[in-house]
């Protein structure tokens, strides 16, 4: 598999995911603005994964500080931190990032700025690898939620891609296939960026586990026909009732799923859960350009000047979602409980 | 607005509708072998429209005919429109349209070959007549149901580009406008043939009806935010009990309708409704390719070689549709005596 994001010498890359399947291009960052464009254009998406960029991004930026004091040096630092925010407002694992990142400098502050620096570097690196781990532990954790034989539907890309490996809803997937589990999955194309038809379908094809795309249309007709078993997907935000935010069309994907009584799983790190927010119609909800929807590439497809409404997410009420898989096991509803239980200490309403 | 097809000379041409908005491109039939491809490959669409089509082709297939008998005109009629009947399975106005074609066939028989050719350009032409005021008609009749104020949402498109003229859904639509209700409408874009996208917003936009298009995705997260007042669609076919067969996607619109308790409603001429199918599943429903999924025109999008589901259309069960709007007027539940009364003597299930 692809990686993600890694360091290259004193430099970030990422693969291009505007441009996969078909192209494997690298976008290089040299400096800390080259990953806020990263995350802006989507060059890299998904919640963990953003996590992770923001904290290389904060690596490539510490480097670049050139403060006479350490007090000088957290401020820009903090700065930095501020401007990355703002990169994307949904998923939380973005501010997650840049709060542990801020933590590290403020332990530090009887360092040198260099030591801190290479603490800062070491840290984007254990976050990815921590990332990784985490989601195997997701994947162990969910694969009994998956029966032998089962067609699962997914949503979006909650894969490899979408994090520092491995994958979320696609961990989940994998560790069920891993355990020898004869699943096929049917994955939504996911407009309008299609993840699931240029992203899942081509991580789940060089896994060799079958996978279908289907247009987003076609999954409540699906339902119908009982030809699906349980619906994966993973998350942007996770409120502290339990409601998520991720892709948009996951809210409908979960009421179809109520209505023809299959279960909806959502895999995510705790990284993912915001305890701050009590539910999810106070998770800010990115609105995109309409060209995303009227234009393919450069091709205007729709009528010149149409409108269009394009929200990126949307909130799926607790009350539609079977389990949440973390990496500490599965949390069944009432969901507030099972949060407050799996975050502990760092449960700060 | 562009007529959707149209006698010219001893040529039927239709604006060909894969290359809409872009390209205002004209498909000219010299028989019918050329209006069976343009239905297979969606060249024209909606089920009034390939109505309109198959008529205009069987009566240019008619006038290809080189027999020297009445009974063997007849006979070599009938298998052109048995063709014909397989260009598409699910609209059931094709079939409709054939049926009537050959009773005027089998009415004339005793009048010369040459007499049955002339009337059936005639009769072709009525149809397509016929169909624009059904249209008005069933405008006239359904927006009432519209409220003063209101936004609707529609899927594909139900406009004059899927019928002969002024549209199914797009013409409860339209009448509502002209009767100076402040109306508007949010598109579904429709995947995979973006028909939501590429016409009825290109319709809506020429008529000055105000329009926005969505990724089918978003219709559940706009309900839950009250954004969306009620539901209009065509059909391709209505069962005796009211189940309608219409664009895939349609099914999961109307579920999420009911779950938001929004109305749910369909425009469709009386054409549309078979009353020798007792309930939906027993409607054919046509599987097309997965290229139309995952490649945009000679793109390839998806991973090569991926596989995918592409149902052109669901089946809405009846307890999901408020109401039944035809050119004799509004029908509501239970639709079964409802469709009975207004079919008549036409009624023979």
């Amino acid at each position: 598999m692809i990686p993600t994001i890694e360091w290259q010498g004193q430099h970030v890359r990422m693969v291009d995911q505007r441009k996969l399947p078909s192209k494997v291009e690298w976008y290089i960052c040299r400096g800390y603005k080259d990953v806020i464009n990263a995350i802006e254009k989507m060059v890299i998406r998904g919640a963990p994964a953003i996590g992770v960029a923001a904290a290389m991004g904060l690596a490539l930026g510490a480097r670049s500080i050139r403060a006479k004091t350490v007090p000088d040096f957290t401020a820009r630092f903090k700065e930095i931190g501020e401007e990355m925010f703002h990169a994307r407002p949904t998923a939380v694992n973005l501010r997650w990032a840049i709060e542990r990142m801020i933590g590290l400098v403020e332990k530090m502050s009887d360092h040198p700025a260099d030591a801190i620096k290479t603490s800062l570097r070491q840290e984007s690196e254990k976050i990815l690898a921590e990332d990784i781990q985490i989601n195997r532990k997701m994947g162990m954790n969910g694969q009994g939620l998956i029966p032998e034989g089962a067609t699962i539907l997914t949503h979006c890309n909650a894969g490899s891609l979408a994090t520092g490996g491995y994958g979320t809803a696609l961990g989940v997937i994998r560790a069920a296939h891993e355990r020898g589990k004869k699943i096929q999955v049917i994955a939504d194309e996911t407009r309008p960026w299609l993840q699931g038809l240029r992203l899942t379908a081509f991580e789940l094809m060089e896994d060799g586990i079958p996978v279908s795309v289907i247009a987003d249309n076609a999954a409540g007709s699906l339902m119908r026909q009982k030809r699906i078993d349980l619906v994966i997907t993973g998350a942007d935000r996770i409120a502290a009732n339990g409601d998520v935010a991720n892709k948009i069309g996951t809210y409908q994907v979960a009421v179809l799923a109520k209505t023809h009584k299959i279960p909806f799983y959502v895999a995510a790190p705790l990284s993912t859960i915001d305890p701050t927010v009590k539910n999810g119609d106070l998770i800010p909800v990115e609105q995109r350009g309409p060209e995303e929807i009227c234009r393919f590439g450069k091709l205007q497809v729709g009528p010149p000047g149409v409108m269009a409404l394009n929200p990126a997410f949307d909130i799926t009420p607790c009350k539609y979602v079977s389990a949440i898989i973390t990496e500490k096991g599965v949390i069944k509803p009432p969901f507030r409980t099972g949060i407050k239980n799996q975050l502990g200490d760092s449960y700060s309403p």
